[in-house]
């Protein structure tokens, strides 16, 4: 499985293979994310963040995931800043960044900046966001967290609630999704629902989405509610926000219907969309998936940087 | 004496044989934090610094600590900053942090805070200052400068002056000091004297201070002179901030009186507290007092996180 | 040759000799710079870049150099400004992160303030640049990006284009050169040609330079074409500007004259001053000289810190 020396730019680029591949060494990780166990796997390596957008998670997850393998970080968002008020294109940054780090995780506002980014350096890039384009560590860390959960990926039911329009989260990864088979549900109001192109690549794919607004009729059949927040700025009329909000509010009274191992998950930070009365459930599984991030992107800078675990 | 995973939020935490520990184990940590010995204790561990207001000299002592034992270190001030204009609670923040590290320095401008926190987070917490709580390992270096210093802290005759009223550092100070048998004498004006319940909660502890406006007339008893900053904005009246500004200023005409040995200590930065004709004086020991924050908290770390030195 | 333990404040701290040391461990220095060697030369120490004004590409290619040779760093910036806030002296402010590093690294813009810190440090002072001072480091990557492309500095052609008045840069790396007998011509408008006292000094070293404002009559007998940015607001009249940006603009025509072995440098960024066609060209140097800013400061941490490669 070669992602030597490779950039990671799209979940386009990987397959089935590739994709169980990342999660099998993530899982080795995962006592070495922990601080259980110490290698200095990638030591005397450098990895410099690129954010020309705050993603304040991905990054810290990102140098935590460095730090755990003794590579160091250096962080040039700065630069990136200083750069473009002086005019300085960004392929002559993204050659600056690389003469100073061995990988560059790259996060922009917007779509192809990565492939850009990946075209003109020498050293590997990771996409860690490019606007409406990909993330694809976003959509592995996902993956990773169903898969510990669930042991399998495989004819899971995938149930995913709330804004499932402007949600770049979920339509990289529902399209991941459709490499093991699962069942997918969506659940939004219609004004809210995936876009048509994502819904009819899913069903090239084979996977033929069922869609619905009301999570009561659904969640039982659910083993894992992916839940997203609405964003008040999505809607003009703030009463209708409120009722939408409320509606798809993940409490336990929601989850008396659901199985016993269903587990809820969601991208954080969480406003109001799942009461803190279910963290302390069986069923919470978004602080773990917040933890996942490290032995995921572990796994990724190991595999692309060559270091043995 | 076992702090190993343990919280460090008040000073009331700690017995006078855990604060002799610590000061102990720092006197061990003093080569390494200058450099001249090298171990890698914390090989691996990483130390999240989360500070929701600036205290840049307690952070970066933190992080002079850290890497001095091998120890990584994340910033996640900004994530605090991200969360809170998300929405997120202190307690979600936690959460998110604890699972990027080993060990949480917190600072927040809210007592209480750090408990919270230790309450929340799996990993231990280091209270670094919590409005007007506690700040541990500020009391610790002052009680190790002094101890360097005079050997012995048993019956040493300390004396604070400048704004006792609203400085944290004094309240906290004075408190650990009852376990030693010191010799109290705070020199404010009355209008930022020691508050009432301090003095109260420092006689319960036998010790009964002696309180005065005049420097000069006890400046002769000190063994360590302890000052601290009064704040412009204390005073409604410019004028009456100059005069007694002028009235507490350390400089070389002051010290004729004071003892050969007398130290003088203040958590800096100064302004005009003291002049910088006493700074080559064997009484200047407030860079050494500054100094005195890594190898402590090297000691703290170490204890807390397991680390063997 | 010592440089263990010792400042680096001005070029003229260094005889040819001691310039020539650092060149040669720079030389030694590059595969550990591309991450294809590792030693941790530096353990345990740490670097504190202590940046009063932003000047991100040489702040982070330290923390690189750093990184690369197992040197931690702290960036004490921050800590400036609050400082400063505060009403606190350089002095003072330098005494304080004297107490957290090992070597502190400093940028400021006042001339003389390298000098100053680094009489009151008693850990060596790397000057970044202050002010119209000195920028040691950046001029020894430029000498050592024309030695490695050239073999030898010794009487080679240099010629500086763009704008030699305000330009800090080629005043010291002018000054350097005169150590290796180069021939040295000036192509700029007269108003931004090369100050008198510095092209008075140039002439007591032995240097007496070609001036033109025509870059075209002397491109051919160039070895090395060092091109620095003009800027827009030197000059009161737009249209002035632009007729001048454009005269001095390199692109292939005018490099069709350039002998095959010219090399074009710049500091970076560019803004239009090269076009980019040029840097597929085998005369492009400048993002080499950008990563050889890694080696070269590796060198000097390492000489300055007793590190052993």
């Amino acid at each position: 499985m070669d992602f030597y020396d490779k950039d990671l730019v799209s979940i386009r680029d990987l397959t089935k293979d590739q994709i169980e591949y990342i999660l099998d060494l993530s899982k080795k990780m995962v006592p070495y994310a922990r601080g259980e166990k110490v290698k200095r796997a990638l030591d005397g390596k450098i990895l410099g963040n690129l954010f020309f957008e705050p993603s304040t998670r991905t990054k810290l997850s990102f140098e935590s995931a460095a730090y755990r393998l003794g590579c160091d970080v250096i962080d040039v968002s700065e630069m990136s800043m200083t750069s473009i008020a002086k005019g300085e294109t960004l392929a002559d940054t993204i050659r600056m960044v690389d003469a100073y780090c061995d990988v560059i995780v790259l996060r922009h506002p917007f779509e192809g900046a990565a492939r850009l980014a990946a075209d003109v350096s020498e050293n590997p890039v990771i996409n860690a966001g490019d606007g409406a384009g990909s993330h694809p560590t976003q959509m592995l860390l996902d993956l990773f967290t169903m898969r510990e959960a669930k042991d399998s990926l495989d004819g899971l039911n995938v149930t995913m609630v709330g804004d499932l329009k402007y949600g770049r989260t979920v339509h990289t990864l529902a399209q991941a999704l459709t490499n093991f088979g699962v069942k997918l549900t969506l659940v939004a109001p219609e004004s809210l629902q995936m876009p048509q192109d994502i819904v009819d690549r899913l069903k090239r794919n084979g996977c033929v989405p069922r869609k619905t607004s009301v999570l009561e009729d659904v969640i039982g059949d659910a083993d894992v509610l992916y839940v997203t927040r609405i964003q008040r700025e999505r809607f003009p009329d703030p009463a209708e926000y409120q009722k939408v909000a409320g509606t798809y509010r993940i409490d336990n009274a929601m989850l008396r219907n659901a199985k016993d191992d269903m587990i809820v998950m969601h991208p954080l930070p969480r406003v109001n969309e799942i009461a803190t009365e279910v963290d302390s459930t069986p069923h919470a599984r978004y602080f773990q998936q917040a933890f996942n991030g490290v032995p995921v992107r572990m796994a990724i800078l190991c595999a692309i940087l060559g270091g043995d675990i």
